[in-house]
């Protein structure tokens, strides 16, 4: 291969969308600009993005391809690259996948953080399985994945792409989510421990993943997005670093670099981050490809993008993502600012990653045997993730599920009746009539004789209340109001975006998204106006929160009847909440980050380190509530944990009347130990079904998952000490659980 | 010496005020606690706040010594220990020092905070020397001072201790600190480049000085006091320990090793940081003393006391401070926790510090030559700190100065007419009649047409606005209002205090100050009323804010003719606001630290990462006022900067009609650069005074401590490199100012 041959794999310049257009007879061309990039590198690398379909890239039904036609175009453009290819080398088609392939048609799942909720990493997995063989029979290569970053701040608008603010549940889910879209194909990291293969082929309905983001993204400062991060390394280690690890462990395809900082160095530059850790230390064999643009970040320091792009390649990138930077490398192995050797070995990864997707031997997709899976099984899976994500905050009044006596409901609210705005960010518009709000839901499966009255109320943002009073007149009429709130982090025509596709004006009602940081953590004004208004009624008030991030909103706990929160749960959201509600489901959703009762009292984690504080001269300093917290309409009990070598048994009993699912959580506190401990630290959590009256002893066993710990000098292993396992329902329960003690000896 | 006289020279367990108590005929006795703690050792290595007086010890005038009998107090309780001693070892007598000496009697000045915004190393180093003398004539020796904790979130309640955001101006003013209370007495630390002698006596005038707190404090999270950190050691590296390093080199003879963890352990027992930083690295040789049960805090992973201060003494900590650990050393060594070799390291600390202070040759005050410092003379200086600490932020209505024609003044507010609040934590009670509210200042200072008029209108605290009405009235009759707001550290005897003095609960009218952290940096909600009120009324209305960090009153920036900070400027505060209301003095301070607009906001810093970023979707992400902003009643223009080799000119001159005072302030952003750089980094400053229409050329010398970074592996140098210089009157107006560019090869 030439150097130029060679640059050309590692460049993933182009928008998708810009490769191709749609002819008068509804079939696709392609454009000036594929063949300008094809013919400036004789060939191509990666595209990203082809099949996208948002209001960044103005594609839309009538312009973008969707689920029956999207593999001929891929097809087309991958025959156009192997013709201009002197190798006969094609391209990867990189497709945005972080909650199901964000094209046309592609199912949505609910987002990261609802995934978080359900703490169920084995459905998890079949739904990420699903979105994969989507992907794969529409063409599309490799999944771009949201799952390293950490919610630690909850300001931050891509809190949503979270799986909550914990390692091991992040891990966990990582873990699946790698499963279930890769298959089974060997870990391409830890090679000493796995002693695996690591170039396994996958299967034509499998795709390999890039994480993202790698590492501490979640950190930034001020929940601002892409900022700097002041994030030290044992935080980065304890915190941000093991859902990554588990990911290279369970056999991560690729990594995506971060924009954040991390001790000095933008990821996409941080050498001691890409190959000292990821590379030598955890034996990474997979890709690294840079965030949109931030190679060109670099040029901030190296004065050009030629220089940029060398720092980044020397760092450990291998493959950029829109950047300049990297359209320069051939100059810059002639000006001798890289290696060519590490060019090559970059290229060697590339052609690793196509080689064990079979793209040479069957670059298209009419070669393979994929088909499509069934829409109908996307549909429920996505609605089960809905479901096992629904979180009962309270309910003092008792007033859920929905009683049958209850006979006029008000489903009010600016997120009731529409399902625009649950679906998360990235999202491709949707064919009309797909999914379900909350009052098509209701209306659904409500008895027959219910009457449910909708109003609107106001606008998810701004404080228009003209409409607030006929909503509280529903509310007075009514036995009970549902009242639906929270954020959105839907993007309309109108947003202007940056170059790498982040908001930069948050219009509409948008709050929330890449972009979109808030800094108050409040609804719109009129939601709460519409809040205290229909609480005042008497009328008892179930709110709903559909949201990306835990909203500040003390007065929900306060006035309401019963509270929960959906997070973004996807088009089938209302369906899945709708069957909590009236008790044809149980609520099963425990909360993956703490729930603030303001700005002000940020940060609040459980997992802090241990430190007596008493609270604010303002404000408790405490959650308002607790990581791992969720209701259910029964009721749990939990026995003394025993301890027998290195596992812990717990006999946890259904105390109630109706079936249910608990979460037992598995937290440990460290006593004697080399460093500062947590307060608590999850390490592991089971999901276990109980019927009424039903006990069960659940079992964990104690590895180096649980025990393991970051040492003085941030070696990570399990180190001697004495710790206590505390098994209970959340974090704050977990406080006063009683404890068995284990110790570990050198 | 036997292993418990050794063990004794490093404890530090009583408090002062329990070593004594009044006889009836108006003298002291000693009291049996003082017996059994020097019968314990065989004497007393050191005794804390023999003189301090304050709520937490219930020490006042009735019971307390005064500056008249308080050094016959010391020597009473030097000679019992003398006697017990069978080496015939003096006690070190700690006192606070935190802004001027916290006993009866003492000058207190403003604040760090305060200091800060003087920007003026030359005053508060005179301030510091008037300090330590009050401090030695009285039988103190040891100063414990407030300097290193750098105010990185406002919710903390010792911002005020703080001299700023700024490692720059902390670093200038901490050795402007040592410098004033030492004097000249050689470097204890780096050896090398100081080259001078390290074992100095003391002047019997001036005092050594334990610089707290080793080290970022200022840095735990969500500004809650001594809470944990998740500081990185490069944050640590470039914004912490600037201001200790300085202090050391400067010759500081201790410093105090701080309640938080950095990088996993805290200080008191972080090796790496109190041995491997402050001793080897740095080459410190003096003392470093526990904050006050920071020892016991470690038997948290110790599992008891013994370990825990064998813990802290094999880290590098000397001298203990109220806590059990320390006193058991003596079974430590035998139980082989920690080597005898590194108690008598210890020891040797201590016996060194009293003989570089000439105890074992003169250990009574009746001894030494010092006589009181003129308290006149204590008064002009507290007084000049308060005047220059004034900032003007804003003066839309070019009210001020107050003219002549202004006749019918309204002096509201809760601060306006009372001295107690502006005096800052640590505050011994003052005698009747000391210091000067805003109120007395002007009805002293005003013109004799003058009608001024006074209402209170609310509580610094709580929502009662049943005063309002009265305070508006008399508003709405005046030509001018000047409403003074603010927070107060001032204890009453209601509060309840932890074993190490922090505000348990904070009662009463206090919200800032040790263990007062206040998460929404809000103003008490009557206050907020009472600005509203007033300014309704049409009258120009000046605002002066008395506080101890910046709060979050947006409202007076919108609704305020003009706005002022005062911080906590000292008993004679109110004198100094209002020579500056009315023209009798410039306002000349400066900003310490950035103004936020809200907590939602913070962290606010103008020194952060270089990262573009716009703002929140409902708040900007920049500060209200900018760190080094402050207004005078002239206007000033700066030149560009001229540079020849590594020193730098600009010429500025006074374009207005008044005499005034610039702090021009340099500040770098670094180009080409190793590591990721941040926007802006003050690294000079020059307080210029400057007649109208008078040009001066200043001059700024480039040397190591202009241009050193922390570099890739946290190694401390003058890099290669290319970056700006700027020179302008605030971190905002450098954004603008045209640069020169400056090459550093390698």
């Amino acid at each position: 291969m030439t150097l130029r041959e060679k640059a050309g794999q590692l460049n993933q310049r182009m928008y998708g969308w810009d490769a191709y257009r749609r002819t008068p007879d509804g079939g696709f061309e392609l454009t000036e600009a594929l063949y300008a990039e094809t013919e400036r590198f004789a060939g191509l690398g990666a595209l990203y993005g082809l099949m996208r379909a948002d209001a960044w890239s103005g594609v839309d039904h009538s312009t973008g391809p969707g689920s029956g036609d999207g593999a001929a175009l891929a097809d087309l453009v991958q025959r156009h690259v192997m013709e201009r290819s002197r190798l006969g080398i094609p391209a990867l088609f990189v497709e945005e996948v972080p909650h199901g392939h964000m094209a046309l048609d592609g199912t949505v799942l609910p987002v990261n953080l609802a995934v978080g909720a359900t703490w169920d990493p084995e459905l998890y997995e079949r739904a990420a399985a699903h979105a994969a063989a989507e992907l794969r029979a529409r063409g599309g290569h490799v999944a771009l994945v949201s799952a390293l970053d950490i919610a630690r701040d909850p300001r931050w608008g891509r809190t949503e792409e979270c799986f909550g603010e914990d390692p091991s549940l992040a891990a966990r889910l990582t873990e699946a989510l790698v499963r279930g879209m890769q298959g089974e194909v060997g870990a391409v990291g830890e090679v000493a421990e796995a002693g695996e293969a690591q170039d396994g082929l996958f299967a034509d309905d499998k795709a390999p993943v890039v994480l993202k983001h790698f590492a501490g993204q979640g950190a930034t400062v001020g929940g601002r997005n892409s900022a700097e991060s002041e994030l030290g390394l044992r935080e980065l280690h304890e915190i941000h670093l093991p859902a990554a690890r588990a990911g290279v462990r369970a056999g991560a395809a690729a990594v995506m670099a971060a924009y954040n900082e991390v001790d000095g160095m933008p990821c996409c530059g941080n050498r001691a981050l890409l190959h000292g850790l990821l590379r030598e230390s955890w034996g990474f064999r997979g890709l690294v490809m840079a965030d949109g643009l931030a190679v060109d970040r670099l040029a901030r320091i190296t004065g050009d993008k030629v220089a940029a792009g060398a720092l980044a390649l020397n760092a450990g990138v291998d493959l950029s993502l829109w950047d300049e930077g990297f359209t320069h490398l051939e100059e810059a192995v002639e000006r001798g600012l890289v290696g060519e050797d590490v060019l090559d070995a970059a290229v060697a990864r590339v052609l690793s990653l196509k080689f064990r997707l079979g793209l040479f031997e069957r670059p298209y997709s009419a070669d393979r045997s994929a088909q499509p899976p069934s829409p109908d099984r996307g549909r429920a899976l996505s609605t089960a993730l809905a479901r096992a994500a629904v979180t009962l905050l309270h309910d003092d009044g008792g007033v859920l599920p929905i009683r049958p006596g209850v006979s006029r409901i008000a489903v009010l609210g600016p997120h009731a009746a529409t399902t625009a705005h649950q679906l998360g960010d990235y999202t491709a518009p949707q064919r009309p009539g797909t999914g379900s709000s909350v009052l098509d839901g209701l209306r659904r499966l409500a008895p027959e004789n219910a009457d449910i009255r909708h109003a609107r109320g106001c606008a998810l943002t701004g404080d228009d209340r003209s409409d607030i009073p006929e909503a509280i007149a529903v509310a007075a009429a009514s036995d009970l109001a549902v009242l639906v709130l929270g954020g959105s982090s839907a993007r309309t025509s109108g947003t202007e975006f940056g170059a790498n596709g982040a908001a930069l004006t948050a219009v509409s009602e948008m709050t929330c998204g890449e972009g979109a940081d808030l800094a108050g953590l409040r609804l719109g004004a009129a939601q709460h106006a519409l809040l205290d208004g229909v609480t005042a009624t008497g009328t008892p008030t179930v709110v709903v929160l559909i949201q990306g991030r835990p909203h500040a909103v003390p007065e929900a706990a306060d006035r309401a009847a019963a509270l929960l929160t959906a997070w973004y749960p996807g088009p089938w959201g209302g369906e899945a909440i709708a069957q909590i509600l009236l008790g044809r489901a149980e609520p099963t959703g425990r909360l993956p980050v703490s729930v603030p009762r303001s700005a002000a009292q940020l940060p609040v984690h459980y997992n802090h380190k241990d430190i007596e504080y008493g609270a604010y001269v303002d404000e408790s300093a405490e959650p308002l509530y607790s990581f791992g917290h969720g209701l259910s309409y029964t009721s749990f009990a939990y026995g003394r944990p025993r301890l027998a070598q290195r596992t812990v048994d717990v006999d946890i009993t259904n105390t109630g009347q109706r079936h249910g699912r608990t979460v037992a959580q598995l937290y440990i506190r460290r006593l004697l130990t080399p460093v500062w401990p947590r307060t608590l630290e999850l390490r592991a959590f089971q999901g276990v079904d109980l019927a009424p009256g039903e006990q069960r002893t659940v079992t964990f066993s104690l590895g180096a998952d649980q025990l393991v710990q970051v040492g003085a000098d941030l070696e990570t292993g399990v180190l001697p000490g004495t710790l206590e396992i505390r098994v209970a329902e959340s974090a704050r329960a977990a406080l006063t659980a009683v404890p068995v003690v284990l110790r570990i000896d050198e």
